[in-house]
């Protein structure tokens, strides 16, 4: 269980909360004395949907305060319900002449305090009505009795539908009816690994057993249903969740009917401490659970985090059966599902345009032709092929030495590496790569053979270098220039170098491959081959007396002590290579 | 240390999080094989803006992808950079002829992988730039060295406002422009209160203590600038957090230059295990740190989940001096605003309504209007006067019974509460309340008796039940009936008691009020007073033989061996006000 919090305790913590929630929407106010949180320009014609309860619960309810969804949230005290008075003040925030819809959850708190406050106005004449949140599934009708279900989740879900039918000028009486079949079309369950922690308060109840979760968690810690141990895998516990949201057979719940062809919006909450990476995991196996285990295809998918239990490590699946909602309130299922995809300005719903299709999910097609150059560069076949062989030989002929120097100083695996490209290299010059002398298809060979055959973050610098000189030799090669061709090479590595740069921080000095890279592209400027291999030789030879500043060699102990290092081994590579097309 | 999980390893992890996120949204699409998530309906008329790397940092980058924001995410595994052929494929899902733009944070892997594809892409033709993120100020000038900031929450801020730039059809060259201003002009720095937690992986790197935070923690976990203990106060510790950001002579810092009148974006950042709660307050500290410390007062706060470090309990900074940014890049800073606010449908953005105006805060004012009723029910003021006092009289005798009960059987309170209200009634007599005979005025004072001096289930029930009453009375007022009063009181108890059953599932045999309130009003309905008063006696006693159904009562053990139960105490309570105005 966390325990840890930036807050020692919750004396003055939801105050502060509420004034950082109305600091981040322009179209917010708060009523700070009673915790009220309202949209500023809320229309008078309009019916004032209101929610509230209990915090702890955050984004609930403030987070749905705006256009198209609450018109208020009232807010009581970290677990504790508002006082009626709270709730008649946020009420009079949103002044309505067309009435007040008061969502609320079913506990005992909620219920009779909100309900004072229901009655309190109607007495003095105005129209309020209340819609009950009771969605929960954890609580069967045995041991529910008489208190009936929690309201969870899919509170948000009564949030969204009715404060989108308000900004739709819909009637009291319209929105009341609509309410009411929604609250009865809703279930949600959750599954815990541990509970929640609030500031200050003490860990009696106790944290959940390392090796089990529960299932049914409510969201002030409430037992759920059954613990179980081990965790199971996902798929295993989404059928379970699944089972008791939906299945008919279970006499002690099957709240709600459902069909294989009903419209169903499935809601996934975070409970506050769960990676937003696993809950859009545990998103998918709900999806592929309904449709496997049900056969049924949601219409709509939300997930976030919506009703938090503080910092609860836990998720809960909410569905809403519209088709069921439509036929308990004669409102077309597609007009429901209008209400829900309408926008809203509430901080946190999530966004969800007009849905229209299916999650679109491709599969990359393979194959690419294979590439030709309009403009080329060429040389002589058989030279091309018989330097391009050399380097390859002597990198292979050095891998030993590099492997040695490279566990002396790094993670050993830079010959490997570069061996790699090399022997790469030469099965592509088997297949006939420098057969047209043309210098672009092999140095377009080369990124390739970087990146899938070489990796890591050698592989990449060589890819970049590569790729950037290929960039470099095209351009060269549409001009009609008649330099020779070391002249335009040695341009073209220049050039790529100035590119590769841009990319690492990687600079002389550093014992990288730049130590080598850098000298001989500046030795290489006259287009002097021979001059410019000279420069690579002892720039890799210098090496050994270079410190290493970046990469894992930065944590080897104890090497200022030492005089003479190894040489780095990329470097040396790259000398080696240069020695070989230099023959 | 939050270890436990509902995956066990990362396995398919990353692939099942976007496909239940492509699921969660009609405009996205997937390239599963490349973990590219893209908006289908990318115009090829507008620069297609991409980010990306590791994943474990959800809702980024693929919550951000959309009309308004970003054109594609590509997702490496955890805390892995995707390759470059991942890019280069993410960059061809959303075509564009007006180039490309890679946002990529300032890691070696991302560096070097999105760089490479950047260079591919351009030795293939294409119009490809990157802007670098790098807003962490953890690391200062000293240690940071030649790899530099690393690129934190920051990052969003540069996927939404050059995302919105190629949404209103800006170029290249100008997304271009102003993204490396407003690259520069981002700090962000964090808080953590522990590390995340990788699925599957060891805890080798360990727990923060208990009563220590570290500031400036990574989000791969890496180490901050300082581990502080104990735990500061909130406030404390934000002023330390603004001046690793904004101190103008941290020689080491001072990455962005602020002034006063600057105008400044504040984006509060959840790690991924903080309750929003805290992180709602924590935002609020920080507005007001900034205000007190720095005269700074922000144009913009947007809250919430945007980079996560998985299910790290932490938070994190960013400010965005946009008037720098403004300076950088000669781009207007209410232009950078104007992006900045533009509507996304990308799904994990807040919903920010362009601002216009600071938050609205309210403090209620006090002081109603003594009211006044047109039509109302008055009875002989003397006799008024002596019921109420009787049954308050009774009530306080009886008091020292009902604590016993009740501690027996409760929380002990229920005497104490019910007395409460008749000493509050008592008072209202002295000054004078019964003086007029108004029974509308007596049971309107009831309402705000039950609230302001009883509370708790009983109050709020009582309350219920007054309000309810003060509706039926005043309905039966407006009316001209002339009928007995006694039929007027009879029929009006029997409304407000239908109304208080619809907020509460008590019924009778449940051991409460309702015992003794549902046959009184059974009894009373012909108008018969003392017939009413005797069946509210019975009544009460025989809540001796229920067993407790509802509340804490039903929690004491051994309660099923015991033959005679006292009374409920509230139910007696009841009682003996009956009998008191029956008098």
């Amino acid at each position: 269980m966390a325990t840890k919090h930036f807050y020692p305790t919750i004396d003055g913590l939801v105050d502060q909360a509420l004034l950082g929630t109305a600091a981040s929407h322009p179209g917010l106010a708060l009523l700070r004395s009673e915790k009220v949180l309202y949209a500023k320009n809320h229309p008078r014609s309009q019916v004032s949907v209101i929610c509230g309860g209990g915090s702890g619960h955050e984004p609930a309810h403030a987070g749905f305060v705006g256009e198209g969804m609450l018109a208020a949230a009232v807010c009581g005290d970290v677990f504790a319900s508002p006082s009626a008075k709270q709730v008649q003040k946020g009420c009079m925030a949103v002044p309505s002449d067309n009435g007040y819809i008061l969502i609320v959850t079913n506990y005992t708190g909620d219920m009779l305090h909100f309900g004072l406050a229901c009655e309190k106005m109607k007495a003095e004449g105005y129209k309020v009505g209340v819609v009950k949140a009771a969605d929960d599934v954890a609580v069967g009708r045995k041991n529910g009795g008489m208190v009936g279900r929690r309201g969870l989740a899919g509170t948000i879900i009564l949030d969204k539908i009715l404060g989108s039918m308000a900004s739709a000028d819909c009637s009291y009486d319209e929105i009341l009816g609509l309410g009411t079949a929604v609250g009865k079309s809703l279930v949600t369950i959750s599954a815990g690994l541990d509970h929640c922690h609030v500031p200050g308060r003490t860990t009696a109840y106790g944290a959940i057993e390392t090796n089990t979760l529960e299932i049914g968690m409510g969201i002030h810690n409430e037992p759920g249903v059954r613990t179980v141990t081990p965790i199971p895998p996902v798929d295993d516990l989404i059928a379970e969740l699944l089972n008791y949201l939906i299945d008919p057979n279970d006499a002690d719940r099957a709240y709600v009917p459902f069909e294989k062809t009903d419209e169903v919006v499935v809601l996934m909450n975070n409970l506050g401490g769960l990676s937003t990476l696993e809950l859009r995991a545990a998103t998918q196996a709900t999806i592929s659970g309904l449709k496997k285990h049900h056969g049924i295809t949601p219409s709509r998918v939300v997930a976030g985090t919506f009703m938090t239990s503080l910092n609860a490590p836990a998720f809960a699946i909410t569905l809403l059966n519209v088709t069921y909602a439509a036929r308990e309130s004669s409102v077309e299922a597609a007009t429901i599902l209008k209400y829900f995809d309408a926008p809203t300005d509430a901080l946190s719903w999530p966004k969800t345009a007009s849905y229209s299709s299916e999650a679109a999910v491709e599969e990359l097609k393979n194959g690419e032709a294979e590439k030709t150059f309009a403009q080329d560069i060429t040389v002589e076949p058989a030279t091309l092929e018989r330097k391009l062989r050399k380097a390859c030989e002597n990198i292979i002929e050095i891998e030993p030495k590099l492997t040695e120097w490279d566990t002396e100083m790094g993670d050993g695996d830079c010959g490997e590496t570069i061996k790699a490209g090399a022997v790469a290299l030469l099965a592509l010059l088997d297949s006939g790569l420098a057969k047209t002398g043309s210098i672009l298809r092999v140095v377009d060979a080369m990124v390739d053979i970087t990146e899938d055959h070489m990796g890591g973050t050698l592989g990449a610098v060589f890819g970049i270098f590569f790729a950037a000189l290929m960039s470099a030799l095209v351009a060269a090669a549409s001009t009609s220039s008649s330099a020779p061709i070391e002249q335009v090479l040695a341009t073209a590595t220049a050039e790529a170098l100035a590119s590769l740069r841009t990319h690492t921080p990687a600079k002389e000095g550093d014992r990288t491959v730049m130590d080598v890279m850098i000298p001989f592209s500046a030795a290489f400027e006259g287009g002097n081959v021979d001059k410019a291999a000279k420069a690579a030789k002892e720039a890799a030879e210098g090496t050994m007396k270079l410190m290493p500043k970046l990469g894992r060699a930065t944590y080897v102990g104890g090497l200022a002590e030492k005089k003479l290092l190894p040489p780095d081994p990329g470097a040396w590579g790259v000398h080696e290579l240069i020695q070989g097309l230099a023959d």
